[in-house]
């Protein structure tokens, strides 16, 4: 099933199921006032939830119609945003851009960072900021939702876990990123607040291109309407959602509703850095990667970061070419008090 | 007004006033069903929540005995916990211990990491951990909670946002640390779940005590019954509370019920590291401070972190010597699952 928040002025918004193919929608707040309820007592109401869905599709509920631009996040505030880095390419990239190193223990231990989750951006929100000199950038990426993980788990076990997969804009800052991580407590003011998809959908919703651990599609992403990634998410995910899920959960119980994110989606080629996809490579999901690569190859970045009134999209479709979760589309604006 | 949230089976408890004096309660849910639910509409519930708070006083109303083993963590779970490190002291000596320099930029830009707070544990439950080895430390500190705080916000307008006071014991784990913070992304594994004392207090409920920025008493924390720390937190914190809010919300609004930290309070003596309580000094507020001294002194640490068995208890009283929050109380415990 396929499950979306319409903005309706509270803090929460309204929990609504959504058809297959997008175009409708049915209240559901009746089952579960907003998707933190439903994945509060998932076990009793996902059942409810997903008839609901079935009766939607039939056409034997009261339906409307869904627009995007309607949706909130799916989770307009959550309690905890844990943001992995499992492609560990985009890693070494954007480490190189930064010049530091990367230790081999990269590639088997995972990399997390506690993201803000307290206010997130809707879907088709402009990415207000103060300033363009702070290097705005957006980052790509596929995220699920679990339900209560018990401190410890195993990744078998952590499969069982996956509620519901989404997409998400990791708004990042880049002029930011470098001082902020050399402070030694991670990301914070260079984090800004994301965005996630319209729409959030149970697993079994993407067939065959979910293995249980990761998303085998592109994830395009579109920079004022030119293709700019079609990094696909099942390739070079060092580590999937389950073993993430499991280094997040080693010292401490993860609790329903927690968000748990892939990082940047990045493809190497020919086991090489990409190319972009004029050159009929699969592209970046951020601007910092294709920066990297042209100082490689040029000597200094080209590309700039986002400026006000830059538009990125994200979106992911099925084989039959139909949006899965509905688009992440952001205007960057400037912000002002 | 003082305010708790009694145990109750559900995830996020149940809202009670509590008497000035700690010892008895009134329900509140009917004004707002959970702490969050108040905080999420201050301007209107709190001035119910006061009233019911003097009726309380006056026994005017149904009141039950409070017990502090009932209360959970005010918020059981929060969507923010952004811990500052205001202390520089505390971050001086850590540093040291790990054998990192301190750039002077710590003395005028405040330090602050995203927390986890999904799953805060009540303040009379166990700390329970795998392993002894991953070095179990507390930290005792200074918490308060916001109203929401727009974007951009200056250090004189966040102090209005400051609705209530708690401690925390932000539980850390110093054999993690180290090899955690190298990754780049600041804490996860090496930050458990963290414990806020049974009572948050509305600023006026500490009197002089409090100056729109700090609080300055002493900060009680008494290891396996002994005195172990009386740090006051209105010494040496070299950023107050609206300095840290500012930082916190330079690129992104904070929604009300984020709960803003102190760090580890740590005082200087005579412009030197501080002294053990036993050498009439005010002690530390983390073991990991006085393992540092000693190192200093002795060439080598000699007070273990926490073993299992262990108890922790922290507290703050007034100049009368009454309890203010309530004291945190946990012993260590293996965890199995």
């Amino acid at each position: 099933m396929k499950l979306a928040t319409l903005k309706d002025g509270s803090r929460d918004g309204k929990l609504v199921v959504v058809s297959r193919d997008l175009t409708r929608c049915t209240d559901a707040s009746f089952l579960a006032r907003t998707m933190q309820a439903a994945l509060d007592d998932w076990t009793r109401v996902a059942p409810h939830l997903a008839a609901l869905a079935e009766s939607l599709e039939h056409g034997s509920v009261p339906s409307e119609r869904f627009h995007e631009s309607d949706a909130h996040s799916p989770l307009p505030r959550a309690y905890q945003w844990a943001d992995g880095s499992a492609y560990v390419n985009h890693v070494e990239l954007v480490r190189k851009a930064r010049g530091a190193d990367m230790p081999p223990s990269f590639w088997t231990d995972p990399l997390i960072y506690q993201g803000g989750s307290d206010a997130f951006v809707p879907p088709r929100d402009p990415i207000r900021m103060a300033d363009e000199a702070w290097g705005i950038d957006c980052e790509a990426e596929v995220t699920v939702i679990v339900d209560d993980v018990p401190m410890g788990v195993g990744a078998e076990e952590a499969k069982d876990a996956i509620r519901l997969v989404m997409l998400v804009n990791d708004v990042t800052l880049r002029a930011l990123t470098g001082p902020e991580l050399a402070k030694g407590f991670g990301f914070f003011q260079s984090k800004p607040s994301s965005a996630f998809s319209p729409v959030a959908v149970t697993p079994d919703e993407l067939g065959d291109a979910w293995d249980g651990g990761k998303v085998h599609l592109p994830l395009m992403v579109d920079l004022n309407g030119k293709p700019f990634g079609r990094a696909n998410a099942g390739i070079d995910m060092t580590f999937d959602f389950p073993a993430l899920i499991a280094h997040a959960a080693r010292s401490r119980p993860l609790s329903a509703g927690t968000i748990i994110g892939s990082g940047t989606v990045s493809n190497k080629m020919d086991g090489q850095p990409g190319k972009p996809v004029s050159e009929g490579g699969a592209g970046y999901s951020c601007i910092a990667e294709q920066r990297v690569i042209e100082t490689i190859q040029l000597g200094e970045p080209k590309t700039p970061f986002l400026r006000f009134g830059d538009t990125v999209r994200i979106e992911m479709k099925d084989k039959a070419g139909h949006s899965i979760f509905g688009a992440i589309e952001q205007t960057v604006e400037k912000y002002e008090r």
